[in-house]
């Protein structure tokens, strides 16, 4: 939030933030406001909610799932449905222990149900594990296979209709600049895709920025963690955020437009259609899903 | 050129440059023959020319259009072709009158037949006067705008069936990004469109990294004008360059992937179908071309 002294919002209160793109000042509570109703308009827009759904909302205890959690369960209290809190252990001590210890205290005093599945149980690895048997080892890649398909799965068990996930505005025009930048046409048609293998995922904060949620979570008074992962260093979504932060503050709206510029892509076919893992079940888009590839890898 | 000590080409040589994408060594003859070999290659497998084309190659001096030049010139002697250099004049002292004098002798000595199209001439302005007249001019979009048209016309005029021009494959993951930053699928489109009423313009160098280009003109003693237009300053352009090479320093092959991204796009339709401008009977989207419309801007 930007010091914008004497400047005020247009109900009369002092500003604490301007959404540059429009050009308007807002104070906490506007704020606050205008992003609970773009959360519920991209909900609408996008169909992802319906009357009585069961949705499994995917927590790790950072900023943008513990706002998500917040959002759906005021959401619950408007529109009737059943929402349970599932929490991936990846299995890094002094990290996500301490993040599932913010979430814990959340989701008791809100009376949500909240459910941990962890990687050791599901996959027979941790994390610290992985990095301590090869140190060299590519650790976000295993985590974030293993992580993908734990969630659809602890979905599907919680008897999940849905599974909400809390990327926000920055993380989609990452990908989508990623993709670019790697010439991943099939990844970014993947990005939209859905499967009936799959819990349908719903993105509801797609189009908040990182800034907006920061500032909700302060205003609101939402805990979070907010710690970095200890395995997590120089990678590629890290150079591309910086790139994407740059130009958004000497253009203003280029995030917007990256996403935008992706919707407005024709819809592009995928070759390969999901079909069942041979191995463990789950969805694939080979014979042998990419979880059980990788497990394979390390076991070998 | 990096110094690669006792690091050896292929065919033996002292190699002096390194294809990092590849991880091959090459020495300066081999370097130039691949660069020499890409740009045939583009040229076939686009089927840009063909046997007794008359070719307009656009020519502003700088290394790129002079490398190009030198690349058609050397092509003419097996592929039959008339090849005639066109230069735009956009009127700033200081520059583009040196950069012609450069462009002068190497035609001269070359044997190239050589014209110029002064944007005095046809639309009786120079960029220096627009940016005397208003200091706060966008002047690059101006001369972007009258570039183009004037090129196509240049082409038309001098009876040629294709218009070459010097677009690297920088300049081609440039312009990608910036539609991508700037949510512009149209303008992507257009990109790849060629319409009857333009002369079909060819990029033979589009698969040429920049570095090589410059390489590629040292390696063969060609001139070239080798300064900044004193009016291009801190622009977008510029901008994304810089992100690009950042992004290829760190993640070799970043430039060849967006490029690759774009031609795997499935073909996006383009709303507008040119016309002939009612003003000028140039090409246009509009009913008045974008030259135009700005000259109207101009002189109001």
């Amino acid at each position: 939030m930007e010091n914008t002294q004497s400047v005020s919002c247009k109900c009369g209160r002092d500003a604490v933030y301007l959404r540059v793109q429009e050009g308007v000042h807002y104070c906490s509570s506007c704020l606050s406001r205008q992003t609970e109703r773009q959360f519920e308009k991209t909900i609408s827009k996008g169909k992802m909610l319906e009357k009585n759904d069961t949705v499994a909302v995917g927590v790790s205890g950072g900023k943008d799932s513990m706002v998500l959690l917040h959002l759906m369960k005021k959401l619950s209290e408007k529109l009737p449905m059943k929402l349970i809190a599932v929490t991936v252990d990846e299995g890094i001590a002094g990290y996500r222990d301490r993040s599932i210890e913010v979430i814990k205290e959340f989701v008791k005093a809100a009376g949500i149900d909240h459910r941990i599945f962890p990687f050791e149980n599901e996959f027979d690895v941790t994390i610290d594990n992985l990095v301590k048997n090869d140190p060299s080892i590519k650790s976000c890649t295993y985590c974030g296979v293993f992580r993908r398909t734990l969630l659809n799965k602890a979905a599907r068990e919680a008897g999940a209709t849905k599974l909400a996930v809390g990327h926000n505005l920055d993380d989609e025009a990452q990908s989508v600049l990623m993709n670019v930048m790697r010439g991943d046409v099939t990844r970014m048609a993947r990005l939209a895709k859905t499967s009936e293998h799959f819990v349908r995922r719903i993105k509801p904060m797609k189009n908040i920025p990182e800034k907006e949620i920061v500032a909700y979570a302060v205003i609101n008074n939402i805990p979070y963690f907010d710690v970095e992962c200890p395995n997590s260093f120089n990678n590629a979504r890290r150079d591309v955020q910086g790139v994407l932060n740059d130009m958004e503050q000497k253009y203003p709206g280029t995030k917007s437009n990256i996403i935008s510029f992706y919707r407005k892509l024709p819809a592009i076919g995928v070759e390969s259609v999901p079909v069942k893992c041979a191995r463990c079940g789950e969805p694939a888009s080979h014979e042998i899903c990419k979880a059980c590839e990788l497990l394979e890898k390390i076991k070998n």
